[in-house]
Formats: C-alpha cells, structure tokens, sequence
C-alpha cells in the first residue's frame, strides 16, 4: 500500500545546481531520488517545497513523495542518510503523512536568512556560507527599510525576469534584523516568494546599508513596479531556506 | 628599520596540517610566510601564540612578524590577504607593536570553542566544522563535571603523550556550555592548555553527556593523573581557536 511521506532536508549548496533536477549538474532533487531508488527500489519523483537556486543552502527543506514499501520512518530516514553519504545532502526528519498532503501547495509560510559578513578581511570559515560585504553596513537603517516591504504588495521590482508566477502579489509576515559584530543576519516569512525575490530584498537593502538610499526610498521601488529600480540581486551563498511551516 | 606586528588570523583548518610547517602538507604558517614574502620579497618568520592541529579551526589565532620595508598596516593587512585568496586564511587585523611583543609568551588568556551537533542526521552545511554525536548528549551534567576542572589542577590525565610541556599544571578560567537545540558549544579559556588538553576535556565530557560516568567522576580522573582514565580525544574538526589575550 502506498504511503506518503514528508521529508526535512538539510543541505550545502555549495556545488550543486539547485534544489531542481537539471543537465548540468548535480542537483538536491536528483541525489535524494537516486537514495530512495537504492533503498527501495521504486521509481520515486519527490516534490519539493519550492526549488532553490544553485549554491543556496537550507536548513529545514520540506519535500514529500511516496512509496509502495512499508517502512518505518526512522528507517526510512536512516537509510535515505547512508545512500546520501557522499552528497552534502541529510535528511534531518521523516513522518508519514496523508495521501493529500503537498509539500508545496500546503505550506502556509517559508522562512529564509540571509546571511551577511560585514567586514574588510575576505572570508575563511564562512566561504560560500554568507554574503561578503568589505563596505560599512548601516544595519539599522536596513532594517528600517525592510519595514517597509513587510504586509502585501506588488512585489514586481524585486521579482527575476523569468519568474512565472501569475501574480506578482505577495505578503511578507516579517523581516528580522539581527546583527552580532561582522555577522548580520536578515530573515524573510512569507507564505510564498517570487522567484528571487528573498535575494532581490537583501541586494536591495544593502543599496540602503551603504547609504546609497534612504530607507523610505524602498517604498518609492515598491510602488513602480518596476525591476531595474531594486537592488542588484544577492550572491546565492548568503541565502539559507531555514522553516516551512504547515 | 624593522618594526614588528600583530595579526589576528581566521582559518578553516580542514584539508591543512595545521598551524605549524610540516613536510606532509599545507600550514597556516607557511601560508602566512609565503604570502608576506611575496608582498615585501623579504624571508620572515611567524611565530604564533600556539600550534593547532591538523583539521583545527581559528577565529582569531595571533601571532608576530617583523618586517623591514615600511608599511601602514591596513596595507600590510589588505596585501597579506591579497597573496592569500586561494587560501581558507584570512588576516582579519595586522597592528603594530613594539619589539619585545611575543604572541606566545604575552598571551594571558587563549579561549577555544568546541562545536557538536548532537542528532540522528549525518551533518552537511556543519560537514568538518563540528562533532557529530548521533547519542542524545545530557548537556547539564556535561556542564556539570565541566565545572571540576576549572580552577588550577595538574592536568596529566587529559595530556596527550607527546606533550612537551614541563609541567601539567595549569589553571581554566572558565568552562561554558551553550545549547541550542543540536547544537552545544563548549568554552575553555585559559592562560595555556597543554597539547590536546580541550579536545581531552571534550571527549570525557561526552562520556558524561552519554551517562556512561556521572559528572563527579571527572573529580577522580583528575586526581588520578592517568591519561588512560580520562576520555578519547575528540575529533579536530570541532575545535575552534577563538581569541587571545594579551
């Protein structure tokens, strides 16, 4: 009998092409699939909360998918983990879950950090990890301009050209702020983004850190709806999916 | 004329030998020497405030040089970096000091972290940065037998046996212990360790947090003066050399 199961996934993108399946290059999805056809020997197409850019990282990826195989979770878990041994891929939780449930369609709010070092001295430690930034952030003023974003609104000028998503529509819940020394941290809640819109925000709001614009400026991007008046889009290894909520 | 300096370095220490030059690979040190000559064509000696081991990380190693070509120490900082960018070593802060300064005999506190991740889940984005412990860890007794240690002690129970040290006295400031969810960050300062002395203390923490001796037993492994009585030495990977004082 075919059971669903709900999968949180850890993940160091560093060196792989995204959450998607693609020619290029490994990616979340694939390695994830091939572990659940060595364990089972089932053909399993996992669907993701969302797909995530090449080198963006995630915490706490939700995906779902079937199997025809009775398994207990843990087991099915452990076994996911020793077939991904080599990937820098980990599967932190498997539950069971009703045949209806869509990792994607259910989500009622996605979590993302953005993770900034704020300082002269290239990075070590945090290579690939965060975003290098050599330039003096104001992070108060950051945040203040994020304040501006949060609530519902017409999301076109931090939206990618190739999103295709019907509406540019959206509504963000919070943006945090929290800086301790070099490390700024920002984190993002909506129930849904446009695609880049997360690393849209953050190119943006350093537009504002180095005082290139005040913070009121980010509501004059929002009402023209128009993309070239955003920030630059934000390096890829800054940016972390940490929670998807149900 | 010759004028000495300080820098505080940051280095990923997965994939080096450690701070020290050897014959089998990559140090931070011959790193750093072979960046200086490159930027001021003159043969300088490092001498930092201690040797880390093969895999060991630092926040905030320091050390001393003495250059003769004249220098402002931003430049000196911004050059030293420059020849390093293909290394996981960055020189966070260069000053100058006067000529007696000593990296290693000055210091009157090192502080070290050690990182676990204490869950079922193999690691990715913590891969080579933290100890994984699949074993559900009681960090408060862990906390707990920390505390027997601090104060002065003869520490020959958690001295490796190819430690040089004349004597296996000495004294911990501080033991600290964070827990955030999975993650437990253990802090140890003090004037000097002797060699593996916090991985040691580390590993016989984890014996504690894995209930296999009571947090009063690391009383007795003390008083005993027996390496073979104390815990294994913990994995590299998780330790962290975070700051010096001077």
């Amino acid at each position: 009998m075919t059971q669903r199961y709900k999968a949180t996934i850890e993940y160091d993108g560093t060196g792989l092409v995204g959450w998607q399946r693609q020619e290029n290059g490994p990616s979340v999805q694939q390695y994830i699939e091939e572990a659940l056809h060595q364990l089972t020997q089932e053909n399993t197409v996992i669907q993701g909360s969302g797909r995530t850019d090449a080198g963006v990282h995630a915490r706490g990826q939700v995906a779902h998918f079937d199997i025809e195989k009775p398994f207990e979770p843990y087991k099915l878990q452990q076994g996911m983990n020793f077939y991904l041994q080599d990937a820098a891929v980990a599967v932190l939780d498997v539950e069971p879950v009703h045949a209806e449930f869509n990792a994607r369609f259910d989500a009622t709010q996605r979590v993302y950090e953005y993770h900034i070092i704020n300082r002269s001295a290239p990075l070590s430690l945090d290579r690939e990890r965060a975003w290098h930034v050599h330039v003096s952030l104001e992070s108060d003023a950051m945040y203040e301009a994020a304040q501006h974003l949060v609530g519902k609104h017409d999301f076109t000028s931090f939206r990618a050209s190739e999103c295709q998503a019907k509406t540019a529509l959206r509504t963000i819940d919070y943006i945090n702020l929290d800086r301790d020394q070099e490390r700024i941290v920002i984190t993002v809640a909506a129930r849904s983004f446009l695609h880049h819109m997360v690393r849209n925000i953050v190119g943006t709001l350093h537009q504002v850190g180095v005082k290139k614009w005040a913070p009121e400026h980010v509501k004059k991007i929002l009402e023209e709806q128009d993309r070239k008046m955003a920030g630059p889009t934000a390096p890829a290894c800054g940016l972390y999916l940490t929670e998807i909520h149900y």
